[in-house]
């Protein structure tokens, strides 16, 4: 498919046909988000239309222009909707600034090559005529990675990759696959499915992100103990830089010097634009289960994830929502339906059974869900062992039920930003990863972080959503009382304080959504001198005029 | 423990007191190697002693040879034993060179450096005075990895890693610890498994080799599939290079740019000197098993391999032996041990069933070894599904015996090689991998490369040794009547024809093996113009001088 761009909202999540099923009860809704902040109404904060909204004025040198318009036709746009829907991500700051009617920045054009050629003959023009590209995939990026800024440059073009979206070759024997890096996550499932095979990798920007998006910023899917994280599944890829293709081969595993696969994944389009890619397969699992538990406390919960991973059990999923996570979406879900009898007599015998529901102050029972697929008999054995290790850690099984709710809206969790935003909150998340040992500690510091920041009328909920032997990621979702007259200011002072946090606490910048602009202090923090000199050098070879995304990931 | 330098063979494998244990059998194991060759008789060809061997004058620069011993003093040494033994690395043909009566290249000094801090110094001196530093773990390389040659400096210094063997601390909760990286492979398993844990990591170099080496070759061990290759164990280390140290970060993922563990695993001392590393350990396994199968034909063993890898069954290990190699090594133990009279009935009966021993003509029975290690109830259920789908693939359990008989022996046949070279015999290994769909192909070519240049006097075996998703590692051992007027020559067209045909037919130089100097010039081509200016442009950042191990990975 791939969509058309005007189907797709250019201030906001997704497509514009499809909202957050609110089933009815908005004001129930409201009433319980102004009731968590602590605020007695929210206020009405819509977003300004396209009409509404200012541009910067377009100022592509006339040579420039020529050139590129001379390769690509039609396939250059100028137009305010399109500069509009390239202008900036999808992070809560984004929106911030899509939604303050005025853009400071857009891109000057937004191009749409073909293939590798023709990225291959942008980017030579863009180098000769200083004009700075950024690499656009599904332009989902939370971290500022595909914000259209000139920086030194005389203009900034945005390169869209969506047309370049086949599949060019699978080969079922070594379970691998080939395409073009600007297909779409359903498109690619789509193609790997109907033979049998998936990939496997679906973060939660899986409808609106590509393949060369995941490989750039070193994405993690949801079930990525399983399906492993991008630079897990890549095999090898076709990336266009200035100074021609660099190429990696497709070798199950080698010896010969470093692995540049693990240089292309997180180079955020600052090095080069991912062409194509060759991905690892698996079949499509013949068995799949999700069930959750609960656990009186987070640290019980985390034990049972820590046991379980470092057994080596076979999981593809497991998430771990702390008391006050766990109490908001179980307090949502009956918002917008209302429990059953059965439902609300089972919730009595937990409570009696120690697993209280959190009221949001920070302790309370905590949900983790367990997903296992594969081969019916793996699965089997997977789910016994599983069981046993959550029980003998202080977990009571609750069913498929909470599985299955969360899978049909994990994709549609995003779209709640959007009204969030029209009722003057703010939301905004952030993550990271740490070793098993320093867990508790870090959530503990970046809590506080952002606490410190937002004050009392704000919630932060934590899970963790990827787990390793040495450690796991810790995911924070923040929501709060938007601070109407300086929303850029109050996000950046929680930025800060939570990065400075994460980045004093042993924490890594980003577990999975990347550095883009808006990590990049910490980035440089995290990598030390010799590391940022390794890369700056890197840089100044492939890309010498430093027209690739300038101003992200390396600054 | 740490070997000293004296116990240790400055020409051939291992401690001087070992030798591989021949029974008494000597006779009978020179008459099969003989028929095996097609030649009537093995000559004699002792190595000369190093009394009896030349090396060249020592030329470190005065004042270098002043700054340095300054900093280290009695642990600079300039003795023949030390340079001998820091002159090449241990491949055929560096014995081939150990043997010859003559050096063409030695150390002009051999330093022992105590920690990060002294590394840093050696580092600085030998760029002032443009001196080439071969940093040296355990000499266990095969491709020329530690030769000490000056190429464009003014001399080379050889620096041994072995006094940097500390423990520096073990997180049992996150399931990592950190060493100095000169700890050797006994040492480092004797540390953990007191404490309960393992890294796992068993290359057939095991007892002589060091984990910087380990991380710097991008090494794999024999248990690959439970304990990963280098680049998946390793969490973060230390590089002391000319322009500061590089130091990565202990997070178990991280979206903040490239992954730098993975620039320096396989970095081949040519970025810097690796001085410390965290890795991840697993508990010690509380159940082992390792049992063997037969199968009728290579393609049917391949293909449980295949089926077992691509379910994701937890193995530690799969080993298939070609059917040269089964009946080589099946012939080798007989020889060495007459079998019993209940062997030779279930011989006869599994011959009856089709299980044909070959006789190092290309057909017959192959052997494969599947171990599998964890807790009991994970063991079992693996060992459940490997033999369902051994079974449904063609293969015949034959017990544990083939697999004990195979560990208590992985760590010596390389002392077999030295009596091999003393009877006029070479004997050499390659390696390489290669996806599914093209394993039989690419065996098919590197074997018939061998083949061409080596002639009818020459047996080629081969293995798969570790297993992959996508593919598979080839690991060929192949010996032959040595041309004892140009060994050398003969050495080399085999190198050039063989890694020819690799590159040419889908494989990559190297799976574990690494590049050093023998495989630069097809690790080059492997790379790619672009990736070769990549990783040239960050070398010339780190170490501006050129004097880290030049002549190696880049050339």
């Amino acid at each position: 498919m791939a969509y058309r761009r005007e189907e797709l909202r250019w201030n906001g999540w997704g497509l514009k046909e499809k909202t957050f099923d609110l089933r009815g009860r908005e004001r129930e809704l409201w009433a319980f988000i102004a009731d968590v902040l602590g605020v007695k109404s929210l206020p009405e904060t819509p977003a300004p239309s396209l009409e509404e909204t200012t541009l910067p004025e377009p100022s592509l040198p006339a040579s420039a222009e020529e050139a590129l318009r001379s390769l690509l036709g039609e396939r250059l746009h100028q137009d305010a909707f399109e500069r509009a829907m390239h202008a900036y991500g999808r992070s809560y700051a984004d929106l911030v600034q899509l939604r303050s009617g005025a853009l400071a920045h857009a891109p000057d054009a937004v191009l749409y090559p073909d293939n590798a050629e023709e990225v291959a003959q942008i980017l030579a023009i863009a180098s000769e005529h200083q004009i700075a590209v950024v690499p656009y995939g599904g332009g989902s990026s939370v971290v500022g990675g595909v914000e259209a800024r000139a920086e030194n440059c005389a203009a900034v073009v945005s390169l869209g990759t969506s047309r370049m979206k086949a599949l060019i070759g699978i080969v079922p024997l070594s379970h691998t696959a080939t395409f073009q890096a600007g297909i779409y996550g359903p498109d690619l499932e789509e193609e790997l499915q109907q033979r049998g095979f998936t990939l496997g990798h679906y973060p939660q920007s899986f409808e609106f992100s590509t393949l060369g998006g995941w490989i750039a910023a070193r994405g993690a899917g949801q079930q990525s103990n399983r399906y492993g994280t991008a630079n897990k599944w890549l095999v090898s890829a076709k990336v266009a830089t200035p100074t021609g293709e660099l190429r990696t081969r497709a070798f199950p595993q080698s010896a010969a010097g470093p692995n540049l696969n693990e240089v292309i994944c997180g180079s955020e389009g600052v090095l080069g634009v991912i062409t194509e890619a060759t991905v690892k397969l698996h079949k499509l699992p013949g068995t799949r289960d999700i069930r959750a538990y609960l656990f009186r406390d987070f640290e019980s919960g985390a034990l049972a994830i820590r046991r379980i991973v470092q057994a080596g059990l076979p999981v593809a999923m497991m998430r771990l929502s702390d008391s006050d996570e766990s109490y908001f979406f179980g307090t949502l879900k009956s918002k917008l339906k209302p429990p059953s009898a059965v439902t609300v007599a089972g919730e009595k015998a937990l409570a009696l059974a120690g697993y209280r529901p959190g009221e949001g102050q920070g302790s309370g029972r905590c949900a983790l869900m367990i997903g296992i697929e594969g081969d019916a008999h793996d699965v089997r054995h997977a789910i016994v062992r599983t069981m046993a290790i959550c029980a003998s850690s202080g977990g009571a099984p609750v069913g498929k039920g909470p599985g299955s709710s969360w899978e049909e809206s994990r994709f549609s969790m995003p779209y709640l930003r959007d009204p969030m935003m029209d009722h003057g909150v703010g939301i905004d998340t952030l993550e990271t990863s740490t070793e098993w040992s320093n867990v508790q500690h870090l959530t503990t510091e970046v809590r506080r972080a952002i606490r410190t920041v937002l004050g009392p009328r704000a919630a932060i909920l934590c899970h963790i959503s990827h787990s390793y032997k040495d450690g796991c990621s810790l995911y924070f979702t923040f929501f709060f009382e938007r601070d109407l007259e300086d929303p850029m200011g109050q996000w950046r002072r929680v930025k800060e304080a939570a990065s400075d946090a994460i980045a004093e606490h042993g924490g890594t910048i980003s577990h999975h959504h990347g550095v883009g602009r808006d990590h990049a202090k910490w980035m440089a923090k995290e990598t030390g001198e010799v590391g940022m000199d390794l890369l700056g050098a890197t840089k100044a070879k492939l890309d010498p005029a430093g027209v690739l995304n300038p101003g992200k990931l390396l600054r």
